[in-house]
């Protein structure tokens, strides 16, 4: 029987693992942490992902690895490339892990991207925010994500602060200076691509951020055909250039009615939990299909479907579960600040069923603030 | 964080543990085999049910317990009752594991069943078939289960080879003869019962069995809604009669448009695995939302499905995988005759595309045969 192995054990290797079962195959979870939540369902190798002798016995028990964590790192990714098959290749692992490598391949592609520039001195950050003008945004070139490792600049006079904030990383992991976009939308592509070169794409999808991480979204989004058109040609280039293998999430702004690249997550990703009701095949299982060689199921949508995350702690799960179409994903982690402890989906037959639960949840839950900006684009409805 | 038991570690276990994990919850399976399947998925307790000990580190370790073999020996569900909260209850359990007590249940609700008489004696045997005649089927009355402990009688003659073959099971677990029903299809109705009494059905199932083995199932049921309404009221009778909590199915024949119960599964069952695609909320997640006292799932379709079994070992994926609708089940068990390896569930938009997707894989997997009689329903789909 074959064995995936899984990098990281967060809920994402968790629903890997669930989702992945009924192609018959068996999992190991490798984590820094003992109780790392996908351990609740898959075996686990306890290890931090450098310490070379758990590397080995993960190795020598899977017949193929993949990730739930992007940041690997990639000397690691690479060690395990020599010894098993690993998708996706350590390649495009290494430059989504840096924001340069990463936007410097869309410059490259030919997809549009907010103005950005390296910087490794002070004076270069000046130099910069002349260039690229302010509002801009100093960033990590390695290791943030959730809005982590970013400082916001208004004007000029935030370069000092966001100096000292940041400038310390800037021999370590690295920094770029990325415009800041006024977007009216962020939308992402969830697509995947076989070892046979298949490439699919599940429809396109609307999100909303609340302090840099993702709080809800909707499936399908409202967009013209042409701009989704242009949105999944986008991540075909992408994943044919990093001759990548199994599911990623490109990320989006709308402004204006033109698309900005803003960034490409190598895995399964948050935007994509509604597939797992919302459509004919969830990205998790097609992830695994892909990694394993398999055809690849549909991408199609299964009615509209609406995802809404859970930070911090879970809510109360009835007012879910009462709904027609409400589907609890409750990650077994313990709550903490901040921490993705699970989501909702809920899956309707029209954009009025879905927008009439949300508001019921919204209003059970306390929590209107999170539903409203879904409700108030499924009322409206007109395409980008 | 509740930990929910399953006794036996099979299919049903194994997905009950993989659907039921978004709920949050911990499972932890009993079996007799350390080998068994739902093992890939949850912790064990390796033991057989008759096992005090094993029974009491068990009943330790969980909060809840429910079953995935009907089987169980009642004073070992009657020993857990005693400790912790057992769903369904061991009645239930107890009244479903002897055909004369469940027949005899389906005539006092005054749901029509088949005639039948017990057998105790060589003499009762042939008292008994000259009343109800032939043909016949002779059936021990506890632990028969997938055409196993059966004999069929097709006249009087047949009666010594029929006492030959089971003779000797009545002092052990008692005999029963059923009048064999000239039925022209088989249903389902497959229903759950919350603690609070609230009850849902799925849509009505068919099905069609091979050498007393389930081979296909297609829901929704091309039926009267008359008869519908009919089939899902004899399950609530029973579910109310028994105070049944969980999922069950009521497999029934259908003859001149009459309905006649032919017995109660106290558990999730094989003609409703289409839940899992085909239907808003799935058999093994509503099962665990009943035995944990939560708000149960909408019951109502996705589309069309048909399951097919996969007996002994599994075909080639790839035919299914390659469906727009196709859903793959492999359960993780070693090939063996007449064992259920997997099944395989395809869902489409409407009875045609089900049809002509049905027709590809009987042809790719050269098991016309087995989705020959859906198809042919399908095509016909005139109402029982």
């Amino acid at each position: 029987m074959t064995t995936v192995g899984i990098l990281g054990g967060g809920q994402l290797a968790r629903m890997l693992a669930l989702d992945g079962a009924p192609l018959g195959v068996r999992f190991l979870v490798m984590d820094a942490s003992a109780d790392a939540c996908a351990g609740q369902f898959a075996p686990m190798v306890v290890g931090d992902y450098t310490n070379e002798s758990a590397l080995a016995e993960f190795a020598s028990r899977v017949d193929v690895a993949t990730f739930d964590f992007e940041n690997v790192p990639s000397e690691s990714a690479q060690w395990l490339t020599e010894r098993i098959a690993v998708y996706p290749n350590p390649r495009a692992l290494g430059t989504t892990q840096d924001r340069l490598a990463e936007k410097t391949l869309f410059r490259e592609l030919g997809i549009p991207v907010p103005p950005f520039a390296t910087i490794d001195t002070r004076a270069q950050l000046d130099t910069a925010i002349a260039d690229i003008g302010a509002p801009c945004i100093l960033k990590t070139r390695r290791l943030g994500y959730d809005g982590k490792g970013q400082f916001r600049i208004k004007s000029a006079a935030d370069a000092d602060a966001a100096w000292g904030a940041l400038g310390a990383q800037a021999e370590k992991v690295g920094l770029i200076l990325e415009g800041f976009v006024a977007f009216e939308r962020e939308l992402s592509v969830v697509a995947v691509r076989g070892r046979d070169g298949e490439f699919r794409t599940w429809p396109l999808t609307e999100n909303w951020h609340v302090d840099g991480v993702l709080s809800a979204s909707l499936a399908p989004a409202t967009a013209e055909p042409a701009l989704a058109e242009t949105a999944f040609g986008y991540a075909r280039q992408l994943a044919e250039a990093l001759d990548y293998v199994g599911v990623f999430a490109l990320e989006l702004f709308c402004r204006d009615g033109e698309l900005l690249a803003n960034e490409l997550a190598p895995r399964v990703h948050n935007s994509g939990h509604w597939t797992i009701e919302g459509a004919e095949t969830s990205q998790f299982q097609n992830h695994l299909r892909a990694v394993l060689g398999l055809p690849l199921g549909a991408t199609r949508m299964v009615g509209h479907a609406c995802m809404l995350n859970w930070i911090g702690a879970m809510p109360d799960a009835n007012a879910v579960l009462a709904e027609p179409g409400g589907h609890w994903h409750d990650y077994g982690k313990a709550p903490r600040d901040g921490r993705k402890v699970g989501h909702a989906t809920l899956r309707a037959e029209s954009p009025e069923e879905l927008a009439a639960g949300l508001q019921r949840v919204g209003a059970a839950l306390d929590r209107e603030a999170q539903v409203a900006p879904v409700i108030s684009r499924l009322h409206g409805r007109r395409p980008l």
